[in-house]
């Protein structure tokens, strides 16, 4: 006999999967370059020549019998030195190498923060809009995602009904800032609210609140801003880092959790990932890619390409007259649907009829965000620029506009 | 506030682990070739030359977003079909690319079967002597490991005892050949045996007992013998495999769960491991570590130097008059301590003797062998040689032998 949850689990099926499957396959029927893919998260531009450098450098010098062994259990030691070095001198934090752990990328990362801070049956708090994922990452945990919705005007937390859902379960919060799917970044009156607020719960509950920072699109913001480092507001922060995004190596799965030096437990917190490694079968990324990825922490693939397509797509909704925030990162972009022909706003009506045109759009209403739609434009400028009219001809057609 | 449970854990020491960390300290003082350290099973041959070039070649010539780009969560389709066809070439097997699941290393594999096949609160038999993070990788899922005793003539299963253990409560028994700590491998006789009471018993419970097949050291095996493959004798296996042993990569972190194509729900078990990766941070194998192992998968390091410091230290714990079994593969063998001046055997109080002349056994009470001590061999056999004469001494001034 087999585990019945997981054989149920077979059923329910992922809409971004479905979509990019639906893709892929009417790709072949009418080219791939008559289909306007937006659905899949995949990065879109080669990793760094450095990385590629190193890969075959390491290969051809280092002893395999070191190169390859065995890391400690709690990750490679002069990676994460190297890691440590990197975030103190870019965001002014003083993490040691104990504070970090090497995980196979920021879903093992999420892993190892959820169970090393809640109990089963507590709860972790996620503000909407959120990455559906992080359904199964927590619940998987035998910890309870407790979602609170949107603030529609600025995406940013809606502290009012934050602090309404922190009670004596709530084990951590969790922010994911640049946020997918939504490309809003948590501004520093955020930060500062959200630090205020999770002290002053602390101190009424009698026990420190962690926050869990998810943090794979840091890299990837625009106008040339900087990401405020959630860490720096709060004491007790684990942040969830992965390298698959701004290095564009998501298939070589490496990433770490970094914890703040000042967190309730922080020199513990590192072991006891490597307690839950045991539990969860071991995360440890591969000592080829370790290695490699830390001789090249601060260089990125070349992310100039996601901030002309955001541009270009920005302004194409704007003058189509949705409702649109513009990102402040990642690669996605979340427009609100057009109301139908009966008034009501349908994300799933709106995403069939765009698919009629070949322009594969995800309804976000599984990211908390019911009737807008997320647009992943980790894709050739060019593609994003063919889709623009093809844009303008379903909006007029279908919602006459 | 953390989690207790994990916190608790950092008190518990791995014996193994602690020993370990002795073995490098005494080094320092001492130098490291006057410590002979037999604690831990890390590989010490290099991976083959082959390994090597085909890491460098593919990070030449392959496009990097293709190479470093996502693979879908249940792997690779070209390295799951290389895979697939090795082992149905070299065991007759037939299984398709949909039957093979990457992870990463045989504790990922344990963690995607156990949890596939046993719901929380059923039990999975483990025969002594076992590998002691069977504990904490099956106790992990929500299952219970449930350990029989050793059969101390031959280290095979002891059916008696296996059979009383067999309840409505089993969901699976797993079996590791060739063996940690052992040596042994399981016999044709064995797993025929294993096969007719794994199929009487689950048609009297109306249930299928699913066989959980362990086989890191498959290829380390001596005399030229082949190990039997535990999926030919019995349908509902899952085979767990990692190629950390056998090409001397611990560290990159690669193996995979191969489904019996006739085992029940076999068509399903790989897409349920896809759902349980979501749970547990998803243990997907680097896709360039996955891509070089998939064009070596029949090659191995050069793994004659185990069966030649086994012959060693097997002739000199004979010679001295131990109780020893000749293992037929690892680097592994397991001799019975001898016994202390008031008749009694302790394996504890024999290895901390031995720690004296620098020599780290560990002893086999933690992996179900009380009395026993386990030898790491994997070493160079200079090592070896020159540990046998400080063996005898040892023997002779402590035992009296």
């Amino acid at each position: 006999m087999v585990n019945r949850q997981y054989l149920e689990m077979l059923g329910r099926k992922s809409v971004i999967r479905e979509l990019s499957e639906y893709a892929t396959e009417r790709a072949k029927e009418i080219g791939s370059e008559n289909i306007y893919d937006f659905s899949l998260g995949n990065p879109s531009v080669p990793a760094p020549e450095a990385f590629r450098a190193a890969l075959i450098r390491i290969s051809e010098e280092m002893d395999p019998l070191a190169l390859h062994g065995y890391s400690p259990t709690v990750g490679n030691p002069v990676v994460k030195q190297r890691i440590a070095e990197s975030l103190n001198h870019r965001f002014g934090m003083n993490y040691g190498p104990q504070h970090i752990f090497p995980v196979s990328g920021a879903t093992g990362a999420i892993a190892h923060a959820v169970r090393a801070v809640a109990e089963p049956g507590e709860e972790v708090i996620v503000s909407a809009p959120f990455f559906p994922e992080y359904i199964p990452y927590i619940n998987g945990t035998g910890a309870q995602i407790r979602i609170i919705p949107a603030s529609f005007e600025d995406f940013q937390i809606r502290f009012d009904l934050l602090e309404e859902a922190i009670c004596e379960k709530t084990a951590a919060v969790m922010i994911n800032s640049p946020n997918n799917p939504s490309g809003v970044v948590c501004s520093e009156e955020t930060l500062t609210k959200l630090a205020d607020l999770l002290t002053r719960k602390s101190a009424e509950l009698g026990r420190n609140i962690f926050l869990i920072s998810d943090e794979p699109y840091r890299e990837i913001v625009f106008d040339h801003q900087s990401v405020p480092y959630p860490a720096r507001f709060y004491d007790h922060t684990l942040t969830c880092y992965s390298f698959s995004k701004a290095l564009s190596i998501p298939g070589e799965r490496f990433g770490y959790v970094a914890v703040n030096p000042a967190a309730e437990h922080a020199e513990d917190l590192v072991p006891m990932f490597g307690q839950i490694s045991r539990g969860i079968g071991h995360n440890c990324p591969s000592s080829l890619i370790q290695l490699a990825v830390s001789e090249v922490l601060e260089e990125t693939a070349d992310l100039s390409v996601y901030e002309i397509n955001m541009n270009l797509l920005y302004d194409c909704f704007k003058e189509l007259g949705f409702e649109v925030i513009r990102p402040d990162g990642t690669f996605y972009i979340m427009p609100k649907a057009l109301p139908e022909a009966d008034g009501n706003v349908d994300s799933g009506a709106f995403c069939r009829k765009a698919l009629k045109y070949d322009l594969v759009f995800v309804p976000a209403d599984g990211f908390g965000a019911p009737g807008y739609f997320r647009i992943a434009y980790c894709v050739e400028t060019e593609v994003v620029k063919r889709a623009i009219p093809v844009i303008r001809k379903f909006v007029k057609e279908e919602y006459k506009r």
